[in-house]
C-alpha cells in the first residue's frame, strides 16, 4: 500500500514520520502531474507547494484550524489529503471536484477562492470572529508572491497590522507569479529573500530536493542566479514589521524537516506574523520547472486552432507598427490574453502592472487624457475589480480606453470564482460605454481595426474563451451602433445574437439571424424593422439576464412602443458552478432545443389566429 | 488692491516675493473660510494645504506641469489660483465650479477627481505617456495620509518603483484622514514624521505659522503630543526606498519658504520621489484645527432634521445591545454613515478598516462566514470599489453581508464623481442578493429589524442622502419580498417608486402608488394584480435606467405576458454632473408635471378609445 492509498485525512498524515512525509510527497507530486496532465489545470503552482501543505497539515489542525489558499490554485495537495484523492482524479469536471478552494465542497476548505489577494481580508475576518466568541483556533492564509502584488493585500495588512489581530500569513515566494515578476514588491522580496539564510538555502539547493528524477538542470541555474544576485544588497526585514507584522523568513519550502519546526515555532503566536517561504514553482517536474509560464495553467490537451487571443496577438503587432500612440496594459495576464507578442516587438509601450487591475483601469485613464490609445486585455471576471476606476476614471472623463475582455461568458472547467457572465451588465450600467461582441475571428480583427479611430470614449471588446473562426464566410464592415444581418426572416422570428457561441447555436434554427456586434449602443434602425407586431423578436448572450443585452433591447422596444413578441435566453440570476460550458448553457436552458421549440410554438400559435 | 485680487493666475504669483506669498496665504484662507461658511465644503482639509498648492504653483509651471489632487477636495486654493477666485464663490452649484479637481472645468485641472487613491495610478499614466512623446513636463501627485490607505495606491507603487516613472508624490500628511488615524500604514507614518527633522519641526511650531489669529491652543497641544512620541522610537524610510522610490521629509507644509526650497530641490529629479509634507488641517482655523472631523464637510447650513444615518445610529446601538452578533465595518467613514454611537458603546465589535472598500467587503464576508452578523456601512458610490469582492467572496458563499448603503440616488453638490446612480443595477446583477429601499425613517428602522434575522445570503439597504421624516403615518411590517401599497388606483394607474424621494413626487399625482421595499426579489404577486390589460404602471427609481428596478420590472412583466402599458422614470445613460438633487431630477425628466402629464395623456387616450 502506498502512502498515497494510506492518507485519507490530516489524522492519516499525522501518523506518519518526516522521512515518510517526504516519500509521501513524492508519491502526491507523481500524482498530481498525472492528473493534471490528462485533465488540465495549474501545475507548477501546485507543485511548489507540495511539501508546505503536508507540513502544515502535519502541523495544525484543519478543519479547526483554518486554511485559506490564496487564488485557491494552490489547494491539490490540501484536496489530497483531506479526503479527496479519488474525487481529484475528476478534477475540474462537474461530477469532480473544483480547481480551487471552495468551501460548498469540504469542510476542510475554510473558504472559497479563486480571484487572487483576497486570502488575508478574509483570514482576518475569521480571526476577529474568532476573537469575539472567545475561541483559539489558527486562521493561516497561504498568499503567493503574484497575489502579493494587490492592493486587497495592502488594505488588508494595514488593518492587520493595526489590530495585531492574530494570523498566520505564508508568503508563498515562488519568484514567479503566472508570468514574470512584476514590481517593486517582487523585486523588494528577491532581495529580501537573498539576504536571508542564503547559507543555508544555497546548501539545501546544492542538495536538492526529493522529487521525482527529472530534476537537474533547472536547480543548477537556480543557484547560479543566487550566487550573483547576493551579490548586490542586503536588506533588512523591515517593511512588514513597520506594518506590526512580525516577519520570519526566508526557509526553504521543500524541507518538510525544516517546515514542520518553523510552523510549530510560529503557531502558539498571538500577535500576526508573515512566514516567508521560497519554493520553487513545478518543483519536481523538469519541464515545469523550466517554463512555468507555459506550464501554470494546463488545458489538458494541445490544439492549434486559432484562438480569439490569437487574433489580438497578430491584430495589435500589426496596429502598434502603424500607430505609435497604441499601447498595452496587462495585469499580469501578458501571454494569456496575447500580448506577449505586441511586448517583444514594442517593449517601451507595453506595461505589465501586476495583479493590479484598479491600477491598471485608472493609469489607462491618465495614458489616454494624454492623447495615447490604451489597450487594457483581461479577463472578465478579473475586469469586476476595476467597476469603479471605469466609472470614475474613464468614463466620466469620456476617455477613450479600450477593453479587450477576453474569457467573456461560461468558462468551463476554472468555474464557480472565473464566470465571465456579468460583464455585459456592468458595462451596460456604465454611460458612454460603447460594448461589442464579435462573432467570429474575422470579426474580432475588423473590431480591432475599427477601435483605432474611435476617440469618443471608452470601449470594450468582450469575447469568449475558446476558437475563433467557425465558418470561412466574411463579415461585413464595422459600422458605428450596426448589428449585422446575417440571414433575413421569412416567418417572422428573429434571433439578435451576442457572440459566436450564440451566433452559432442560433445558424439552424428556422429564423432570421442577426449578429448583435453593439451590445450598446443598440442598433434601434435595425430593431425597429424586425419589430412589427405579430413577430417575435429573441434575443440570446451569454451573460446573466439582469442587466444584460435583453433587457436593454426589451427596454428599447417598449420606448418604441414595438408590437412584437420578445423572449430572452440569458442566464439566470443564480451562482454558476458548472465546469463545462456546454453543461452551463443546458443548465441555464440556452440549447438548441429550447430555441427550436419557442420557434415551432410560436408559428403553431401565429397559424392557428 | 488685495493679494487675492491681483493673483488671477499661476504667473501674477510668481512676481510675489516669498513674504508676499505669506500674505497672499492668508487671504486665501480668509477667504474659503468665508465661502465655505456661506457654501459648505470641504473646509479643513483646504485649509491644511494652502501654503503647500501656493509653493507648487509658484515653483512649478501649471498647466503644463501636472498637478492631480487625490480625492481633490483640497484643491480650493489650486482653483483660485488659477482664474477661478470669483467662480469660486458659486462652489459647488451648477452656475459655479465643482468642488473637486475637474478636467473639464479647467485647462489647470490635470485630471478629474473625487474618489480616494487614484492620483498615484493616474500620474504614472500621463508620466508614461510623456515619455512616450518626448515631452519633459512635471507630474505631481499630491496625496494625503487618508487615501494613502487605499490599495490602489500600493498597486501604483509597486509599478512605479519598478519603471523608475519620473514623477513626484507630495504625501501631504495630516495625521487624519476623514476621521481619525487608521491602520498601520498611519501609524508608521506618525513614527516616520516624528523621527525625522523634529528639531526643525519643534522650532517652527513654536514660532507659529502665518494664519489668522484664532490659532493657539491647538498648536501648543500638537507640539505636546510630539515631545511624547518622539520618545519612543526611530525609524528608518526604507519602506518606500526599498520600494525604489526616493524618500524626502518630512518637511512643514506651513513654511512656504522651505516648501518652495524643497520643491526646487526635487524638481530635476529623473526618478520617482515621495516628498514627505506634515500639514495640520484646518490650519489657521481654530474652530477647525480642534475638530478637523466635523469641519472635513462643511454642510452649509445647520440642521436638526433626522436623517437616514441618524435612524441607523439608533438602531444599531439597540441590535447591538440585544445581539451580540452584530458587528459594524466602515471604510473610513463612522460618523457620517452613522456608526460611531456603535463603536461608542461596542468597540470591540466596530471595524474601521481605512479607505478600503474591497478589504471591508471580503472581510465582512470573512466575519460572516463565522457566523457573526455584520453591517458594513458605505457610500453608494465607494461601494463600487468592492463590486467584485460581493460577486466573488460574499455572493458566491451566500454569505449575510448586510450593505447599509448611503447617499444613494442624486448627491446634490457632491457632483459627478459621487452620484449614488449605479447601485440598484451592479447589485441588481449579482446572483442571490437582495436589495431593499426603505421610503422613510421608519421603514428603515423595520428593515434594520428585519434585516437581523436574515441569513439567507447578502442583503443591501440603500437610501439617499438627506431626512429620514415625511410623514407621520405608520408603515407595514415587512413581509420577504413584498411592496407596499401605499395607495390602491382608480383609474388603472400605478406608480411603483423606490424609495423617499420618489415616493413623495408620486404622492400627489393621480394613480395608485406602491412602495417598492424590495428591489430584488420583485414582488411578482403584486405585479401580477396590477398589470391587467388596459393599465399603466410607471416605475420611478433614482438610478440609472440601464439594468435598474424599471428594467427588472418590464423584464417580469414580458415573462408574465402582461398586457398591461409600461413607462420608466429613471437617470439617462449620461455622466451626472448637477450639483443639486432637484437639477438632477430636472435633467432627468424625473419631475411631477411629466409623471401628471404621462397620467393624463394615458387616461385621456383611453377615454378616446
Amino acid at each position: 500500500m502506498t502512502y498515497l492509498e494510506r492518507v485519507n485525512s490530516p489524522d492519516d498524515l499525522k501518523k506518519l514520520t518526516i522521512s515518510e512525509l517526504k516519500e509521501y510527497a513524492k508519491e502526491v507530486r507523481e500524482y498530481i502531474v498525472k492528473v493534471v496532465e490528462n485533465r488540465g489545470g495549474h501545475l507548477a503552482s501546485n507543485l511548489g507547494v507540495v511539501e508546505l501543505t503536508i507540513a502544515m497539515h502535519y502541523v495544525f489542525d484543519c478543519p479547526r484550524d483554518k486554511f485559506i489558499f490564496d487564488v485557491g490554485h494552490q489547494s491539490y495537495t490540501h484536496k489530497i489529503i483531506t479526503g479527496r484523492r479519488d474525487a481529484f482524479a475528476r478534477l475540474r469536471s462537474d461530477d469532480g471536484i473544483s480547481g480551487f478552494e471552495n468551501m460548498s465542497e469540504s469542510e476542510y476548505d475554510a473558504f472559497t477562492t479563486g480571484h487572487s489577494s483576497t486570502s488575508l481580508s478574509v483570514g482576518l475576518g475569521i480571526a476577529r470572529a474568532r476573537d469575539l466568541s472567545g475561541d483559539d483556533y489558527n486562521v493561516v492564509s497561504v498568499i503567493g508572491d503574484g497575489a502579493f502584488t494587490g492592493g486587497m493585500v495592502y488594505e488588508a495588512l494595514n488593518d492587520i497590522g493595526a489590530s495585531h489581530a492574530r494570523m498566520i500569513i505564508i508568503l508563498n515566494d515562488n519568484a514567479m507569479s503566472i508570468t514574470r515578476n512584476v514590481g517593486a514588491i517582487s523585486s523588494y522580496l528577491g532581495k529580501l529573500r537573498l539576504s536571508r539564510r542564503y547559507k543555508v538555502l544555497k546548501t539545501r539547493f546544492k542538495r536538492g530536493i526529493n522529487g521525482i528524477p527529472l530534476i537537474g538542470g533547472a536547480l543548477v541555474k537556480a543557484t547560479e542566479k543566487i550566487k550573483s544576485a547576493v551579490k548586490k544588497q542586503v536588506l533588512s526585514v523591515r517593511m512588514f514589521e513597520q506594518l506590526g507584522i512580525k516577519y520570519y523568513g526566508a526557509f526553504d519550502g521543500h524541507d518538510i524537516g525544516e517546515l514542520v519546526y518553523v510552523l510549530n515555532r510560529v503557531k502558539p503566536t498571538n500577535v500576526p506574523v508573515i512566514l516567508h517561504i521560497v519554493t520553487r514553482k513545478g518543483s519536481g517536474l523538469y519541464e515545469a520547472e523550466c517554463d512555468p509560464v507555459k506550464y501554470h495553467g494546463v488545458t489538458g490537451k494541445v490544439d492549434n486552432v486559432l484562438k480569439f487571443s490569437d487574433v489580438v496577438s497578430s491584430s495589435l503587432a500589426d496596429m502598434g507598427s502603424r500607430d505609435n500612440k497604441v499601447v498595452c496594459v496587462s495585469a499580469a495576464m501578458l501571454p494569456s490574453t496575447g500580448l506577449e507578442r505586441f511586448r517583444e516587438l514594442f517593449p517601451d509601450r507595453c506595461y505589465d502592472v501586476g495583479i493590479a487591475e484598479q491600477h491598471a483601469a485608472a493609469m489607462c485613464a491618465g495614458i489616454a487624457s494624454s492623447g495615447y490609445k490604451p489597450y487594457f486585455a483581461v479577463y472578465s471576471t478579473f475586469l469586476q475589480r476595476a467597476f469603479d476606476q471605469l466609472i470614475h476614471d474613464v468614463s466620466i472623463n469620456k476617455l477613450p480606453v479600450r477593453l479587450l475582455i477576453d474569457r467573456a461568458g461560461a468558462v468551463g472547467s476554472d468555474g464557480v470564482t472565473h464566470q465571465g457572465l456579468y460583464d455585459l451588465s456592468y458595462l451596460n450600467t456604465i454611460p458612454g460605454m460603447c460594448i461589442m461582441a464579435p462573432r467570429c475571428g474575422k470579426d474580432l480583427k475588423k473590431m480591432l481595426e475599427w477601435s483605432l479611430n474611435y476617440n469618443e470614449g471608452p470601449l470594450a471588446i468582450r469575447y469568449p474563451k475558446g476558437y475563433a473562426e467557425s465558418s470561412d464566410e466574411e463579415t461585413e464592415d464595422i459600422a458605428y451602433g450596426k448589428w449585422e444581418m446575417l440571414r433575413d426572416s421569412d416567418n417572422g422570428v428573429y434571433v439578435i445574437a451576442v457572440g459566436p457561441n450564440m451566433v452559432e447555436m442560433a445558424r439552424g434554427a428556422d429564423c432570421g439571424l442577426i449578429s448583435a456586434r453593439f451590445v450598446k449602443p443598440l442598433d434601434t434602425e435595425c430593431l425597429r424593422k424586425i419589430s412589427n407586431n405579430g413577430n417575435l423578436i429573441i434575443t440570446m448572450e451569454e451573460n446573466v439576464g439582469s442587466g444584460g443585452f435583453g433587457e436593454s433591447v426589451l427596454h428599447e422596444l417598449n420606448v418604441m412602443g414595438a408590437g412584437c413578441e420578445f423572449e430572452s435566453f440569458a442566464f439566470n440570476d443564480e451562482i454558476c458552478d458548472c465546469r463545462s460550458i456546454s453543461s452551463a448553457f443546458e443548465k441555464n436552458g440556452i440549447t438548441r432545443e429550447r430555441l427550436n421549440k419557442k420557434i415551432s410554438d410560436f408559428i403553431s400559435n401565429n397559424k392557428k389566429i
